[in-house]
């Protein structure tokens, strides 16, 4: 068995055999490998670099004091950085994996789709998780962009987790017991470090001390960065990290004292990366020197290239098959289909563009390989001819018909005769032409014009770069298989081009296939396992999944499980069903939790009995033939890992009453300025009971939302929601009703953090309602104030989110509709000036300017035009009121009448001056057609606190006489009196119709 | 060729297969691989523990920007520690050194004296640093004692200097031209890191912030000691140590601070370890655990132990050849000699305790072993009879000569009958006795007996202990020979045991030898090449160096090397000298630099010419057989690479003009209430003008003093002294005289340094010492002004040898020795005083008190009774005039009538009262015997201001009158008048007797 000394020792060998260097962990304390100026520096600027070291890493928020089987302060990372990327990092990686003796022929090692950001570095890439039986061992990224720089070239970045890839290998179940070296344990080498260091900081750190040490530091890195350093600016800009890390471990950071100091550590970091790609180019760049060291990388070999577009002949003319596959590193599932679509409207649209003959058009693919097939594609396009344009035929000659000048230049320039010219429609008139042969094309040369065209137009909603110097795409495309009948069909896109060898599971013995001729390659993938149809393996999928549920008495409950079915078939390219369970102890765990877990971290389905009660078991889809036992016992240990440490913090969590825990977040820092989380408990109580006033509450719901606005939140300093932030609110329901608290309480506390996400559910109760929100009026109001609002591309606070979830709940929630924006900031404001807060009353309107602004972004994403908006701006204080006048819109638009009825109304606001009263003296009238439309006005009910339903069936009848009233009547008659009287009388057409409508906007939207 | 990296994991995998564990570099900057807690922890206590690691050290006085060809801010150590010490460290390390390709036949090996300590963590241990073909490459230290604790059991420390051994086996002059990994050398992978690394820790660290971070460190670190966590106190105080180094290399460090930082320091790394101590204890030590590791250290085997005391017979009644050998680890030469004396006095005076017959006794030794051999010891002790006393006779029989129950109780007691009882002569009286016989015993056993309390009984001026739980020497005892004739003699001294297997060179492919008899030993060993005799040695060392100097038509001179050619006889077991070279026009730098490089740094004999002219050669002498090429190759790269840099400073320095250099020292601070060192220099300036005035200084002695004065420490911003402190006062006077200035001031800029250690050379001009007293009395006056004064373990500013030299100086310098010491302080004061300092008065009187007391310790040491040194305690403020006083008192003293008159002299002050004039009314005197005084008392001249000499010539006269006075002449005569004249004329006999004695403690002691 190896050790994890050995394991690093073996690392190292594998990679500077291939050629990496192997520099020191930093000596200073870094959260990450990344960190490291050995990565974070050398990525930058146009060197190569290659180069692997150990890193402990050093997470103080990670400290459990050693007593957590997989949670340690201090992790260690095996960090390797090939720059530039060398074609084949997976094929390198996995060898890896074997230099490890880990066999990949029993263990599943899938590659998960994980975007890496760092915004504190201003740093992204795209890549995987690696996982081994479902745990995460290694992040795998390509990195785009480094300290806000873009990388040319690009670096692979891997970040091995040993402590849990040895964990894995030697079978144990806390990282204590792992053997370290030959004789000793890593909880003997490290134990100790681990307590006392999680004891630092978690309990003991200097707080006022840290944060002396914070400025001290990004003070030194900025003096650095001024004196043109780099490499001490970096080390102060770690150390200013390590310290604020400290000061959040011990929860002494507040919500903007985090924002500031992660700008501040981000200016740093840019300006010291900046300075670094200066400084190395003043030094000439010297690791570009001429004799620049050949690094091998690895024997891990790729299919060929073998395209050669020039000396492409087609070998038969008879039709054939065309078969071409695009060869990808994994892509993410959900753009696995967008691919398959790509490539066969590509396809399809170069084919129609195109003269060749060609039958069905079938396109494929799994996260590794796009596949299409084309049947019997002609061997040649026919000849054609076609027509140039030529000038006008009135232009072409003269009166007496010899050709024009213009004629005899066009013919010229054709080089044809004069009398070579036809006459032919264009657009409707005639010109003169010429025609021109078009000799058809080879299918060789038509099929490899589509692969480029389709290859090198791929794009998904988050592209990156790779070795190639010109292909961008969601992962690297690797390889290309064109293939017409038996014949290549070349092609190359930037470096890329097109083979006859196909690359089946990596696994394989024999991964790199020849393919004799196109239509062999869907068969020789089948052979292999690979199933190339989205659908067949959805199918498989649950097909395995039923029958293994059935195997333990259970079903999957798959309507609701749709989304992460589709996720799992785009996972795998062979799925593998392989059962596992866990103990029934942990199904007392309250079941969101541990299908949280399954579902979000493990994309295992659970396994339900027929009561619909979650049963012990999960399925996992592996990739392709594996060692059942081995997968399953890795996947069920990581699950075990994952609910022990559940279990835990629920159980601890249930032995502390309700009270303390709300006086626990009372030590959790919101706002300098604004207090602590208790403060902003009590604030949401207080702006929630201001808001109940406005409404109808009755008795019982008083009393849920003065129960519940006493606990909110309080679940934010339970250990599960410390640990699992994404379970605040659902936590808190659960720990509500196990203490006692009424239904409608634990429903309230859950309710006020809805929505959570645009679209998504809202709450049901008003009391949840109305802590929902008293929550976010409360946010958007202390934010506002204290100028913390959001810039264009800022929003540390989420008060974009906050206000659309205003909107959201007074449009959606019944029973408080009535409540405007403008009273939930009052209410705010006056809480939080009763704290002491100071609240302007310009900061108070630019949030609410702020709140209507998303209102309307709200309204114009689900898809309401711009002039419906418009129509209903009146009411944009009242989000509710807005919604159901637009609802009342959508439901009277096509009815007869209405359109007539608004336009009146319209015009009636365009003539009647502001300010007109609606009334009128009848007997002022003079004309008929002004008494008759006085008559239907008189009879017209005032609706204007009514729908626009009821309105228009009343005043429907006004249409008519109005039209003819504004055909016969001069409104703005000379007498006074009549004009006066004329004014009223379209006023109170006005007066009687619904409030809150801009007339004049509706009329333009219908 | 093997890489740097190679390198590293070379030995990584080295010792990992030797069963240590292997660690990452510590996450803060740590100045030693020792300063690891890896290290520095876990060698304390009784666990066992067994590390390897790579260390980046940062020593941010060793920055250079990269320019240096040997120096980086950060050097790469790797780190071993054994605990406990395997048996055969030594044998593990040269295997190691095999491992990484070096040809130990090829190469000279050497394990040189070198005894650790680092005092800032209250660490020390014996060891070696290992020496290849001359360049130290690692540090192979035995600790005894860390953060204060003694380790029990004791840790072997390897520390191996990476890049000086890869500079050497690749051949390379600079660092940067190291291959690193392949295509990549040292300086492209961290040149950049040097520069920037430098340019902080010289140029633009910030003091202020560095102040405060070591202040934030220390109160870190404290807090942690008193929250019980010794990981993260040691974190901290590693922080702390960081810092105070960065603020050292920016030059902003006070002496006083510098003391004060580093006692803090100091008690927070015992503190810390102590904790750290008692933590493991209460863990319950879980490295002890029953199922301990068996860790496989290295195969490289010892000479085994084959005594077994129990089944020992003589093969021989004939007289054989004793020869026994003690096998130890490389002696510092110096302990050589000492253990053959101790080893011959051992054998001589065991032998003649003993009854057996021997020859002659021959011991002779080398650094690794100590034999002796005596001729023909015979093989058994005859057997002996002696008498056991009983009662006296007048006891033992009543008087009618029946035996007393006394007598017949000795009887029983003794098992014989009283009859068996004869008589005896014991003490003069005659006693009954009985006869007891003593068998003699067998050679074997008598000389086991003799090996164990010679080699229980080894000692050295500093001793260590090792694996074995009881020895205490020197160096490690590693294996015992001992042979009478064929015979093995057993023995056992703790758990060492003899045997019959000699260990010549390690190098040897046949190390372990067989010695069949014990004449064949010393034969053996010859053969081997091993010259025992140091005489033999010494000659060989004469010889060869004579030869290798007449090669290149020059000499060496033994006269003036003599210490040197000692140490090198102790060096080696076999001088195998070697003639090196180094290029000619580093014979420009001053001889004293080059000569001090050669002799100190590297045991080289300079070569010289006829003339006494230093030669472009050394001559060094490698332990045995080597390839000469190789071990020459080494020798004069270490020596071009000290030149160089010497060179170097040397020509930078005379480029700076002495106005610049002295204005240079203004930045180096002295004390934080002291200000500069130019602050001081200003004042030594003035105070030794002050006691110019005192003495008697011809014109041209005051423009000399005045012209250095000004000088005064100019060099201390030198270059060269700033690398090589010990050159201080010798680059001065070098300097000066190349700007031009004269003789006289050159030589007192140097002389102003002496004496630099007790008993060294003095200034011989008058300038010269009135500097180095000024220098001296600021020092002192100023630190008892600050209360900085010295405590009973701690003398941090020198403040004992200040003293001395002031006392020395004065004693020992023609001109000054009427300065006093109270003279000197106040003149101090003043000067003091002037620039601000407060000096009160009783801090002057302390130092005073001080100087007295080392001036009188001083005369102690040098081996003057405490009664002489009373006699002229007089004169303590004047040591000058006390030592007159001295040599006065030795040149008289034995001279007759010496004694006789001091005893009168000592008899008139005990009679006479204080404060009696020496006057008398001669008409008032009546008896005879007192006119008789008085008349010899009126013929005596003054001799006041005289030496004891000419006052005995004078005054002996006086002696018989005196005497006879005392015996006749009541002095306190009832008549006042009378009274009053004798007590008078008494006085006047002290009156005219030098001053300064102190009569009572001179009679005392004669």
């Amino acid at each position: 068995m190896l050790t994890v000394q050995e394991a690093l020792l073996t690392l190292q060998k594998f990679w500077t055999d291939r050629g990496c260097m192997v520099v020191q962990p930093y000596n200073t304390e870094v959260g990450a490998g990344t960190m490291n100026p050995a990565t974070v520096m050398r990525v930058l600027g146009p060197e190569p670099w290659r180069v692997a070291y150990v890193e402990p890493s050093v997470r103080p928020d990670d400290s459990r004091y050693g007593e957590n089987p997989n949670r340690l302060q201090t992790h260690t990372q095996f960090q390797v950085i090939l720059k530039p990327d060398p074609g084949n990092p997976q094929e390198l990686y996995l060898e890896s994996l074997r230099a490890l003796g880990i066999d990949l022929d029993a263990h599943d090692v899938r590659f998960v789709e994980d975007n890496w950001q760092q915004p504190a570095i201003g740093a992204w890439g795209l890549g995987w998780e690696v996982w081994l039986d479902g745990m995460e061992v290694t992040q795998f990224t390509y990195f785009q962009q480094v300290v806000g720089q873009n990388l040319e070239p690009v670096s692979v970045e891997l970040t091995y987790g040993i402590e849990r890839i040895m964990m894995a290998l030697q079978g144990v179940s806390h990282f204590k017991d792992m053997q370290y070296a030959p004789g000793i344990t890593y909880g003997e080498a490290f134990g100790q470090n681990e307590y006392e260091m999680s004891r630092y900081y978690l309990d003991t750190a200097d707080v006022a001390t840290n944060r002396e040490l914070f400025g001290h530091f990004t003070s030194e890195a900025q003096r650095m960065i001024d004196e043109r350093l780099p490499v001490p600016a970096w080390t102060y800009v770690l150390k200013s990290s390590h310290a604020f890390n400290v000061l959040d471990s011990r929860g002494a950071v507040s919500t903007t004292e985090r924002a500031r100091s992660f700008s501040l550590m981000r200016k740093l970091a840019r300006e010291a990366g900046a300075l670094w790609t200066d400084r190395r180019a003043e030094l000439g760049h010297p690791l570009l020197k001429g004799e620049a060291p050949q690094m091998v990388i690895g024997q891990a070999v790729m299919p060929p290239s073998e395209g050669e577009t020039s000396a492409a002949k087609v070998s038969s003319d008879q039709p054939q098959t065309f078969a071409f596959e695009v060869g990808v590193e994994e892509l993410p599932p959900h753009v696995v289909g967008q691919a398959i679509e790509q490539v066969r409207t590509g396809v399809t649209d170069g084919l129609a563009a195109s003269r060749l003959e060609y039958g069905d058009i079938t396109v494929v693919g799994t996260p590794r390989r796009i596949v299409a097939t084309v049947a019997s594609v002609s061997a040649h396009e026919p000849d054609a001819e076609t027509l140039r344009k030529g000038p006008k035929v009135a232009a072409a000659f003269d009166a007496d018909g010899n050709p024009t000048k213009a004629c005899e230049g066009f013919a010229r320039g054709q080089k044809v005769d004069v009398a070579d010219l036809v006459r032919a429609e264009f657009d409707g008139a005639e010109h003169v032409a010429v025609k021109v042969q078009q000799p058809g094309r080879d299918v060789l040369e038509v099929l490899g014009g589509i692969v480029e065209a389709v290859v090198g137009s791929l794009r998904a909603d988050k592209n990156m770069r790779w070795s190639d110097p010109e292909l961008t795409y969601s992962r690297p495309v690797r390889w290309l298989v064109a293939l017409w009948g038996a014949d290549l069909v070349p092609a190359q896109i930037s470096q890329l081009r097109t083979g006859r060898t196909t690359y089946v599971h990596r696994t394989d013995p024999n991964a790199l296939v020849p393919v004799a001729s196109a239509a062999e390659l869907t068969t020789l993938l089948g052979d292999k396992g690979i199933v190339l149809d989205p659908e067949a393996r959805r199918a498989s999928v649950v097909e395995q999944a039923t029958r293994l549920a059935e195997s333990v008495g259970g079903t999957v409950d798959f309507e609701a499980e749709w989304a992460l079915v589709d996720e799992i078939t785009n996972l795998v390219e062979q799925p593998h069903g392989i059962l596992g369970g866990f103990e029934e102890r942990y199904l007392r765990v309250p079941e969101q939790i541990l299908t949280t877990v399954m579902r979000k971290h493990q994309r295992y389905l659970p396994v339900r009995d027929a009561s619909g009660a979650l049963m012990p078991y999960f399925i996992t889809m592996a990739n392709g033939d594996c060692d059942d036992d081995v997968v399953r016992g890795g996947n069920e240990s990581v699950l075990r890992a994952r609910y022990e440490d559940a279990a835990f913090f629920y159980d601890a969590d249930l032995q502390v009453d309700l009270t303390e825990l709300r006086a626990g977040i009372s030590k959790l820092t919101f706002e300098d300025r604004l207090g602590s989380m208790a403060d902003r408990s009590d604030r949401i109580k207080d702006v929630a009971a201001a808001l109940a006033e406005t409404i109808d509450l009755d008795a019982s719901g008083r009393e849920t939302l003065s129960r519940a606005g006493e606990l909110a939140k309080f679940d934010l300093s339970s250990q599960m929601v410390v640990e699992l932030s994404s379970l605040a609110g659902f936590m808190a329901k659960e720990y509500a009703a196990k203490a006692g608290e009424t239904p409608e309480v634990a429903s309230a506390l859950w309710e006020m953090e809805l929505p959570r996400t645009t679209g998504g559910p809202l709450p049901t109760s008003v009391p949840g309602a109305l802590l929902a929100l008293a929550d976010r009026f409360d946010l958007l109001t202390a934010m506002f104030a204290i100028g913390a609002k959001p810039t264009g591309s800022s929003d540390p606070f989420a008060l974009r989110r906050a206000a659309l979830g205003v909107a959201s709940i007074l449009r959606g929630v019944d029973g408080v509709g009535a409540i405007t924006i403008s009273a939930g900031l009052a209410a705010a404001a006056a809480r939080l000036r009763t704290q002491g807060v100071d609240v302007s009353d310009e900061s108070v309107a630019a949030a609410q300017e702020f709140v209507e602004g998303r209102f309307h972004q709200q309204l114009r994403d689900e898809g309401i035009s711009a002039g419906l908006v418009d129509a209903v701006a009146p009411l944009a204080d009242a989000p509710g009121k807005a919604e159901l006048a637009l609802k009342d819109i959508e439901a009277v638009r096509a009815t007869d009448g209405f359109a007539p009825l608004v336009e009146v109304t319209q015009r009636i606001t365009r003539i009647v001056p502001a300010g007109t009263t609606g009334a009128y003296d009848r007997s002022v009238l003079v004309e008929d057609t002004e008494k008759a439309l006085a008559d239907r006005v008189d009879a017209l009910p005032d609706h204007a606190g009514d729908g626009l339903v009821d309105w228009l069936a009343d005043a429907k009848a006004i249409v008519d006489p109005a039209n003819t009233f504004f055909d016969e009547i001069l409104v703005m008659a000379d007498d006074e009196a009549l004009k006066a009287a004329r004014l009223g009388l379209l006023q109170t057409i006005v007066d009687r119709a619904p409030k809150g409508i801009d007339w004049k906007a509706l009329h333009a939207a219908l």
